[in-house]
């Protein structure tokens, strides 16, 4: 079955070497970046990074984006905007990259992990729901962990490899247990929940444009919200909140230096005219590799949730329970033929920083764990094999 | 008096609008940057950043030097390395930009201010040493502050403008009242002390690339260190603590997502290439600019201290103290001129959110505070107005 699972990969990347993710430039990108170089903006003042935060707006949405350094940024200031106290413990997946429970320490709150759906691969609304009414208590609009006795403050769905999580399940029980909903859609950006993009729903939503992602602006991430005095706020915290004044250096609260430079957006702005095509390559690898595996029994491929457009980010297999024994070979024999391939993060609770965060039970995402597996991604796969670039075009 | 400080200016800059501080990008820029996008290495991995380290250590001296997103996140490592604690305290001049005591704050603990000395415009060891001896008594080791009882754990001298401290007399300090040397040199990039750059001295040091900086990444830091295992930690923890393996996501603490993208340090090795030619227009600068205001009464410019060669990151005036009541004449005069210049940063101690941490008598500060002007520091001041590149060249 190894050998099936690698010739199926074979004939959809073709018998070069392959990496998980790369990404593609076949826009702007030149023009804008040596726009900046010529006028040397370059730095946190520039028309790129106000361009981007107004096209990443209109693009999802959202009322208004704050262009930061990374997606552990923007989630970090993201949970501090939605009220994270020190000492406060924050629901996250513990099926997710380790930048989400990350966040929620810079904060110095404890990330308290829950189990995931395996429709989705996002948190699993109805075992959340059956959790916090077994071991939590309200007490004055607070959810508080009858356990630890701490306040249980926000709420963080992460959409795994782009897929959408089930937000109506999840935001019926924010508004049931007054917990504030932040999203991490640092991996799903192009991704939508009926209709909606995803990071749109919380109080605030955050999104990565690390290299490995659908865009990348080398390192950068965003916060999106549609609350104009939370965007205020995310951009005075993350420009080390200085106060406007043509000279004078006043700075009224403790801040970060957060801002994405000029630069990177300027590769941003020419990734995001892209990203039509980007995506629709994407979903035609979807096609492409899910009929590839269509014939191999005991594995299956990963696609998006009903009601849900994903940006399939990430392919993915999931092998059945019966053959998750057979992930590590699967693993082993692609990386060693130079097809990269990765299994999902281990579990936030299995990390030795965060062995002792309260958690319940994650027998789901323990399984799903031992049975996904992330196939070679990059849009170039489609666009390069049909000879043009045909697919990128808006 | 204040219409001879203009008209001195503008001999200097010429009759257009000029900026405090413009990068200049004359050398191989736009060819590395172009490599980054071609190969689309762009990220987190890259030969660019592992080059912008090397060649950091070398033009330092430093043994070793890790690439980071910007000043505040180096210097929040390197404290984090020194052993800051939450609740411990940590000495900063007063009279710096913001970046050094959010660094402190970022740690959890407190900033203690201390004051400056108007020979180097860094802190005063005499002052200090007097203060500590009256102040502090050691403990199993330790510094402890006889007032809050807290342990003051590190020492953070800036460079003031470029100016190198009195590291000799701060060394010293460090020794006598065990506390851990850590320099701030985010202004200092080719500024030496006795021979020796600045930023080598500090068990740790760290950098700033930032956009108004001598060289610049667009945003970008370093932590220098003499000391493999802190080079090897300070790696780990900015790069989100993954422990190598060909596809398993393990990591082994709590840590950061600062590592500099590759496209920042393409622009960084270009600038490095360039420093050399930079430092030597920023030095006739301050040649330039001195003489033009050797016949006005009541004012000096700030020139190197003894012993030491300054980079000259911005050119300062320094009123007399029967002169500072002028200082923000000067200000407006300029700034509505199209000259751009600015007082030095409100001192830190009077900031909203560090009003109540711990401080000595700041009456040196206060009264550089009210007295310093910055002046226009581009390099291309000089290379423009000698019409060629010639101060480029290494």
């Amino acid at each position: 079955m190894v050998q099936e699972i690698v010739s199926a990969i074979r004939s959809v990347v073709g018998n070069e070497r392959v990496s998980l993710h790369e990404p593609s430039f076949h826009g702007n990108e030149w023009q804008y970046v040596k726009e900046c170089l010529d006028t040397t903006f370059v730095s946190s003042v520039g028309k790129f990074v106000d361009r981007f935060e107004r096209d990443l707006a209109e693009y999802t949405g959202a009322s208004h984006a704050v262009a930061v350094v990374n997606g552990t940024a923007a989630l970090h200031i993201a949970l501090k905007l939605a009220g994270v106290q020190p000492g406060d413990e924050v629901l996250v997946p513990a099926l997710t990259f380790v930048a989400t429970a990350n966040a929620v320490a810079h904060c110095a709150a404890t990330p308290h992990f829950v189990d995931s759906d395996e429709r989705t691969l996002g948190i699993d609304p109805l075992k959340l729901r059956e959790y916090l009414e077994a071991t939590t208590e309200q007490c004055d609009g607070f959810c508080i962990n009858r356990i630890t006795q701490k306040v249980i403050r926000v709420l963080v769905p992460m959409h795994t490899f782009g897929h959408p999580s089930d937000l109506d399940g999840l935001m019926a029980i924010a508004h049931d247990f007054n917990l504030v909903l932040v999203e991490d859609a640092a991996e799903s950006l192009g991704s939508y929940y009926q209709g909606r993009h995803t990071g749109t729903f919380g109080l605030l939503g955050t999104l990565s444009f690390n290299g490995n992602k659908t865009i990348t602006t080398g390192g950068g991430g965003a916060i999106l919200t549609n609350d104009p005095e939370l965007a205020r706020r995310a951009n005075h915290l993350t420009t080390t909140a200085k106060l406007p004044h043509a000279w004078e250096y006043r700075h009224d609260e403790i801040a970060y230096n957060y801002r994405m430079p000029n630069i990177n957006a300027a590769l941003g702005c020419a990734q995001l005219e892209q990203l039509y095509g980007l995506l629709e390559a994407k979903r035609k690898l979807f096609d492409v590799s899910r009929k590839a595996f269509v014939n191999i029994d005991g594995v299956n491929f990963v696609s998006e949730p009903e009601g849900c457009r994903s940006n399939y980010w990430l392919q993915t297999l999931m092998l059945d329970e019966d053959h998750s024994y057979l992930r590590d070979s699967i693993l082993q024999s692609t990386n060693e033929e130079g097809i990269m391939t990765r299994p999902a993060w281990v579990l936030m609770n299995e990390l030795k920083p965060y062995r002792d965060c309260p958690a319940m039970d994650l027998s789901v995402a323990e399984s799903l764990c031992s049975r996904l597996i992330n196939l070679p991604s990059s849009p170039k796969i489609i666009i390069e094999s049909k000879g043009s670039k045909l697919y990128l075009s808006v």
